[in-house]
């Protein structure tokens, strides 16, 4: 058995398998069910690929699978990092308000509008420390449902798609008078409760009226520390929580504190406003109001909520499963004028994790732009030409994006910190630039962009192997780096690497590679792949 | 100590003070936060009230408490009911495809557009079984929105506010192809996942195409039932789901199987196709995948799923947190267009809840026409004509809403089912006709209704102590109830009478219904306190 899936669990390792028969490349979903597995699947036997990957043959049913070795590395069972969840505390950066002295999660809404980093940074705040405060946003009736619209769906309820925080004659919710209102969540009779909520605000000459936030991950974090019995009193009870008015009539029934299967903090609700009648044997209901009130009386702690005051322009956006928010009482009820709305996490969460694509964008054209310049193993073209020709004729030949991607990514092992240099390469030193190349691609692309990539050495192997006079054709570089890098197959190598998912592809790239080293050629540049990348990144 | 109160825990208790200093009369919210009872609480006395109810005098702080008798037996700590959550397996009708053989739940857009009885025949469906079936919704684009607005809220996703259910040139899922889809929830890598969905079938000429709903909270039961471990590994593992395209990347963690602090079924995730890469150690993996699987055959089980087909005009409606839905493979693409959105089930609940109210609003005016019609109690209206006029003197002296419905219902306790009719009262028997009317009422209203109802006949007693002259005006009748009744207080019971927080109301009340027995009297009807009766039901 191969040491890298050695110890694997085999139903694991075949829900996982990523041939194109178990998963549809386009949309990367899975096209089986986990009873379609046979039953009794064992490993007949697993194999290291020429690519450094390993190939896996299943019984009874015969079914191959190749994975990439980056990927059994990073996902090897048991292997560290865990269960990931970025909406448990594991995710995130608890706070006291300290923590937070001059470097309050602030920007201005021009900035956060014109520069997709800055949007980023916004959300990766909200993400990370439950809030951002953007500033300047227009001061228009409805501005904060453009707000959210940044960044995800505006989640509509009884109070209608925005609500207005002001003083009303006839208010349904104490939000809606000047009285002074402590940290709580808000709409906790409600599930799904609302994740995320923006207020903005229009107007606020009141006199009083600050805001305030506390972390109640921290304030949860902190009563696990100092009595684990009550947090656990609260993981367990279902409180109800209950709003009625005319025409609606809401109730929840869910903890003060929930947890994921693994005990992590992962959603608080608390408001006491809002609690409806327990219903349980007196002994309980003695160790839940105890462990309330501990809860209760830690959210009050001094240190923990951070104030500051909204001014006109001033747009919150908070994490309404985390975070607690208050305001003081006011007096002046007609100058003070917040407008807010509901949204939902998953969206906030899509949309930084869209623009940290963009990033990736960024990246690969300064690799370009920078280290692409550099000569390209004594060719008459730099490294960044030699891959955009590659990519050119490629997309020439009507090749399907990911095969352009990969023609046109394929040397980026070159110059990614590579351990082995390019100039060392030629010196008789294997750089294995496409497994380099390939396992930084991995971070943002699919296998079949990588794959060729990681390919594209062993299909020269192959080519010299199986195709005469393709060895005659190569250029002087390339027959040197031939030997360093192996020498052409033997002919089991070779039938070998003709079984592999994405042979057929390496050879395409490998093909486009070779004419590509052609000096002072009319080249496309960077800017003209952005739209297939971008494309790609999606899938 | 009185019983009823004995044994009952002090913070509980006073958490629940439904004075007007502790909850807002108009919002029903509590106006104190858990932190500011204050520390070392305990009940000084508590007496049994003149009107059934329990006085409570408080420690250290001398606060006062009444609580209606109704409600301290409704509430015992312990006394049953236990906590309840329609959101669990506890508030649901678990099924199999059997057992709805003829009693699927359908109903007519036109029956369920225009009528409230039939709209909430259908949302109690969708509550209790996880979904119904309307036939005969116009077909026609963007209806399904239609739909989902009749009860509650669209919520707006990566896919838009609706989604187009056909064969797709270049999909980013499998459900816009033509492939079969075994049974699964949808969307299990959002979070909050939409709790409703909604499918709205235009056309399906296709061959096959056919549907299918499996009970995934029944599937759960029977794999506790058959394979604990299982069900255990189920609950407690978080798995990663996910969801890539161009435009948004989801993910989750959430166990398969979602149950509440007291282990009761609560949500199930199902649908391997977005299953990401599980990590966790080895023995773990395969004591998940084994459950996993277990669970997986256990849904395919035959007997389970309920086959049907969407016909042009049909709009499926379903709980997407419980069941799974499925649909086979077919031929003939062009013909098959289903549009889809999604929604969420608090909002099923409260429009559900709402439109009940209107049911109560019936139930009274049946009560007013059947039973109203009596004579009363020997005088020369009837119990109808009596309340009508009561309320119609209360509204002209300009009260307060809540009292003119106190009015006009104080005395549906002599034609609720009462074990004591009028007739008997008038032979010497006390029906207790305030108490028996004001627990019907505190089915629907708050104590600011049913407390002077309940107190409308101690007020009688009570004026005839303190006021000279009044009862020299009582009808012969009324004089001679008064005798049943109790004759009139001492002076110490009307001191006590007169600290009852809702003894002001009562003697309003009564005087009303000393002045409304005027035989041929012009009067309004039932119907003219429709719209003030449902303004004080969503109190």
């Amino acid at each position: 058995m191969v040491a890298l899936v050695e110890g694997m669990p085999g139903v694991w390792l075949r829900n996982n398998c990523p041939c194109p028969e178990c998963r549809d490349p386009r949309s990367g979903q899975k096209l089986f069910q986990v009873t379609e597995l046979p039953a009794g699947l064992v490993v007949r036997g697993a194999w290291e690929g020429a690519d450094g990957g390993v190939e896996v043959e299943w019984g009874p049913d015969g079914h191959r699978s190749r994975y990439p070795g980056g990927w059994l590395r990073a996902n090897r069972p048991g292997a560290g990092g865990g269960t990931s969840d970025h909406r448990t505390e594991a995710g995130k950066e608890l706070w006291r308000a300290g923590d937070l002295a001059g470097r309050m999660p602030t920007a201005s809404w021009e900035d956060y509008v014109g520069a997709p980093g800055e949007r980023a940074r916004v959300l990766a705040a909200v993400q990370r420390l439950g809030f951002a405060l953007l500033r300047g946003v227009p001061r228009r009736e409805g501005q904060v449902l453009a707000v959210a619209e940044t960044f995800g769906f505006v989640r509509e309820t009884n109070y209608g798609r925005l609500f207005d925080v002001r003083v009303e004659p006839d208010p349904n919710n104490l939000a809606f008078t000047s009285a002074r209102i402590t940290p709580h969540t808000d709409n906790p009779y409600r599930d799904p409760v609302p994740t995320v909520q923006l207020l903005h605000c229009l107007e606020n000459a009141a006199e009083g009226g600050n805001s305030g936030l506390v972390d109640g991950f921290a304030a949860a974090a902190l009563l696990r520390a100092e009595d684990p019995a009550a947090f656990e009193v609260l993981t367990r009870v279902p409180v109800p929580f209950v709003f009625r008015d005319e025409r609606a009539e809401l109730r929840a029934d869910r903890p003060l504190i929930g947890v994921d299967g693994l005990g992590r903090i992962r959603e608080v609700r608390f408001n006491n406003r809002s609690t409806g009648t327990l219903r349980l044997p007196a002994d309980q209901l003695d160790a839940f109001y105890a462990a309330y009130r501990a809860f209760g009386e830690l959210l009050l702690r001094p240190g923990l909520q951070l104030d500051f005051r909204l001014g006109p322009g001033d747009c919150l956006v908070f994490d309404n499963t985390r975070l607690l928010h208050a305001r003081t009482a006011f007096e002046g009820s007609a100058s003070r004028h917040l407008q807010g709305c509901y949204a939902d996490l998953d969206a906030v969460a899509s949309t930084l994790a869209v623009l940290r694509r963009a990033d990736t964008l960024d990246t690969l054209a300064e690799l370009f732009a920078g280290p692409g310049a550099a000569e390209y193993l004594g060719e008459e073209v730099t490294v960044a030409e030699h891959m955009l020709q590659a990519a050119a004729l490629a997309e020439a030949a009507g090749a399907a994006p990911h095969l352009v991607a990969a023609a046109l990514l394929h040397d980026v092992g070159h110059f990614d910190g590579a351990e082995v240099t390019g100039a060392e390469l030629m010196e008789g030193t294997d750089n294995r630039h496409s497994h380099t190349g390939a396992d930084l691609l991995a971070r943002w692309f699919g296998p079949e962009v990588t794959e060729p990539v990681r390919l594209h050495v062993a299909a020269k192997r192959y080519l010299c192997t199986v195709e005469p006079g393709y060895r005659e054709q190569l250029s002087a570089a390339s027959e040197f780096t031939l030997q360093v890098q192996g020498g052409r197959m033997t002919a089991r190598e070779a039938a070998a690497f003709a079984r592999l998912p994405y042979a057929r592809d390496a050879v395409a790239v490998r093909r486009w590679d070779e004419a590509a080293k052609e000096p002072g050629a009319e080249g496309l540049d960077f800017g003209h792949f952005l739209p297939l990348l971008t494309a790609l990144l999606g899938r």
